[in-house]
């Protein structure tokens, strides 16, 4: 339990920056307006000069103050000033296209060129990450398991690893049991596992829209039909229009990423998650929640999830910590519910047992508060990053492009003008090394081409900027 | 190319002792002869004390001879005396019964009791893995890859560790190119990933008889019929029957394990092979070959596999390094042949990649002949181990138990007579701590209640050969 209160307990300069954040955003302090001096704002706060120095730096850092030689600090940027969010996704688009697979096959080649800034991938930078520690906990595991983990791991996946996994639910309340875990080999096998326990070929399910390629390629592979639902960029699925779904059609599962979805960067609200899991229930519908994300929250405590809410065993929740902490590492995790027997026994079928060495690094990394703490850096950086691609997207990108507003994970969604589309963009920014992923991506429709999903998770740097304020330039190219 | 000339080159004391053994075979030295004392051979075969010294004791570990004090070696036990082999399998079983999915929960529940003598699970024992040199080959991949391997892999696999195999291909004429190959996590999910590449829902599909349990349940789980086809424990499936079988249905793949399958231990002679691809050339059908026991031949060379004699690239080969070094290290491969495309995009869906660190290990493995010296040693040891299972089997079950003779892998087939059923014998043996593989599992059907799988994987020592004695007993018992 100390870990959580810790998680709680923010650092004094992080109140004093978000309150200062707070006035920015309210226009008490405008743009170009002076900030109290330090040894002021000192005084009346009655906390150390340190502290307001880091306040100011982290506000620094987040490009809405900069300080001027001699003279202190000013407003540079607020908020406020940021593009409009995306439309509303609808199932308005016409038939036909071209096909999202070619263009996925296309924006994963040669993605580990070392010289290309790679906007498209989905994880953090991995400088962000604590690699000797985790090459340590690698080497405890060789240590700690029999025979240095060369044996198989139980079906069910790694018992230390499963308690970590369970005593960290209760970060989102989700009260987990080891025996309710299954580890899988990332989220994506806890996801198709699932999947695969439900459906079967024919078989009608509702995603949100846009919806990660992996998803919606993965479910055509099965001979899954997919409903694309209309998706908020702030606050997720369209619930009527589920429900009007659901009543409609006979759906056999409903897949959503209910916290800073790929790629949208939606969240769900508390109460419409109460509400869909409800709706589950009178429906009798799976939900396979993907909560990949959800350790990665801007906000002041972790969200829940729908399986926080529920108590059917209908919610099947998967995870993992490809996102956070070691993509290579392949280990994820589902709490299948009443799914559990049907999950577990197709796993053994289909990989036998998960790598053995690695959950138990993963399991020691957990156990010690390392995991915690790294987490606590990382949001923070992600969070400093976003802002600043917002500030340079809003003044780099033509004055119509709409950006998600994300309060966590590791996405923007950008909206531009219907001149723009962002596969002919795509291959005109890969010349000069940029890589970014198309909208067409993520819908199996004939949508969003003038969409993209940029990942903030590499750190800011000179280097992004110029990145993308040419990528800005080659959209207004694509304009002319 | 090297180490493949090294494995043509056997020992002298292996030749010795090979030329020792077919005397016995032909009972040219009979059941209680004196072999020639040490002096005489050294001086006939002009070799060293030391090598003659070797041979003996190499026929002795496999119980074929022994020592008596201050008299020399006595021939103790001739493979002639082992009993008959299997029946072939057929198509000749009842409808009903009880299914093998209980059965299989059942048998791998607690697996890990380290009190239990386990012929049950198929793996060679850990103690005859080189656990240390793999520990520092995990430690030298954190060292060699980038970010210490905590990045996303390639999505078709670690390049260095595809070029190994391509290279160890060549040791059974396979030619394979890196290009040509995915890395998996394990064999079953090469497996799993190139039946769903290749058949959906409603497709027929045709298998040996016995058949190892996890691809039954793999392709009932994806909604496939299946059809098992007699097997014979010498040389497989039966080619007249599958033939007959693909020209009357529509077949849409064909599931073999051609070198030393489970659990039969048969081996499919290199003309059958031949015949088998012709066959599946002219009727267009796709062949998922499992190589898993390939490695482990007790025969002078390795043997080919079917994908050796396939110029179409019907032929989809899976492998995987978990019978032979790492079980819980899950590193497997496919060459997919000619869908390699589908198989890749796959692997991409629902998994994204396989884990990047033990890919780099083994490849490292390999690449120094370690691989090799560890196999030389391995097979020696499960050849010795199997021969001792024989003869304890032959001395100690009813007279009327046949034994498969297997010539690689990790199996022994055992058939009892029809008053034994092998569920109920598991169930009494589990009582004193030894665990079965009941043959029920293997099959779909309402058959081999009479037989059972043993892994002779657990090296030979007294606790071995007292526990297969206790089985013999309840072997006895069950026929009252």
């Amino acid at each position: 339990m100390r870990s959580i209160k810790q998680s709680d307990h923010r650092h004094l300069y992080l109140k004093i920056s978000e309150m200062m954040e707070d006035q920015i955003n309210k226009e008490l302090l405008k743009i170009g307006d002076k900030l109290p001096s330090v040894r002021v704002m000192q005084k009346v706060h009655g906390v150390s000069v340190s502290t307001i120095l880091k306040a100011y730096y982290h506000l620094e850092s987040k490009g809405l103050i900069e300080a001027r030689p001699q003279s202190g600090y000013y407003v540079r940027f607020t908020p406020k000033q940021f593009p409009a969010q995306p439309t509303k996704s609808s199932t308005d688009y016409k038939p036909g296209g071209d096909t999202a697979e070619e263009i996925i096959d296309e924006v994963y080649q040669n993605i580990s060129d070392r010289d290309r800034i790679v906007f498209s991938l989905g994880i953090p930078s991995l400088q962000l990450i604590p690699v000797s520690k985790l090459n340590k906990a690698i080497t405890e595991a060789t240590r700690k398991l029999p025979f240095g983990g060369i044996g198989y791991e139980n079906v069910q996946g790694n018992i230390h690893l499963r308690k970590q996994i369970a005593k960290w639910s209760l970060t989102w309340e989700g009260r987990l049991t080891p025996d309710e875990i299954v580890t899988t080999t990332g989220c994506m096998d806890a996801l198709s596992l699932s999947l695969a326990a439900i459906t079967e070929k024919g078989d009608t399910i509702a995603v949100e829209s846009p919806c990660f390629f992996s998803i919606l390629q993965l479910a055509e592979s099965m001979g899954l039909k997919v409903i694309e639902l209309p998706t908020d960029p702030n606050s997720g699925i369209d619930i009527g229009a589920l429900q009007k779904t659901i009543t409609a059609k006979k759906i056999k599962a409903i897949i959503l990423m209910s916290n800073f979805s790929n790629p949208l960067g939606s969240y769900i609200p508390e109460d419409n998650k109460k509400e869909i899991v409800e709706l589950i229930q009178f429906h009798n519908i799976p939900l396979i929640e993907d909560d990949i994300y959800g350790d990665l929250y801007f906000t002041k405590s972790r969200p829940k999830t729908c399986k926080s809410f529920d108590k059917s065993g209908l919610v099947i929740l998967c995870s993992s910590f490809s996102k956070t902490l070691a993509p290579g590492y392949r280990v994820g995790w589902v709490a299948p519910g009443r799914y559990l027997d049907k999950v577990r026994r197709l796993k053994l079928y289909r990989e036998v047992s998960s790598t053995t060495l690695q959950q138990e690094a993963i399991a020691l990394f957990l156990e010690n508060g390392r995991y915690e703490h790294h987490l606590r850096k990382l949001r923070n950086i992600l969070h400093v990053s976003s802002m600043q691609y917002m500030r340079t997207i809003s003044g780099f990108f033509p004055k119509d492009t709409r950006i998600s507003h994300p309060q966590g994970g590791l996405y923007l969604w950008v909206e531009c003008n219907n001149k723009t589309d962002t596969y002919r963009l795509f291959k005109r920014a890969i010349k000069d090394n940029i890589s970014i992923a198309p909208g067409r991506m993520f819908t199996l429709k004939n949508q969003f081409h003038n969409c993209m999903r940029l990942c903030y998770g590499l750190p800011w740097n000179e280097r992004i900027e110029e990145a993308l304020i040419s990528l800005g330039e080659l959209v207004f190219q694509s304009n002319k």
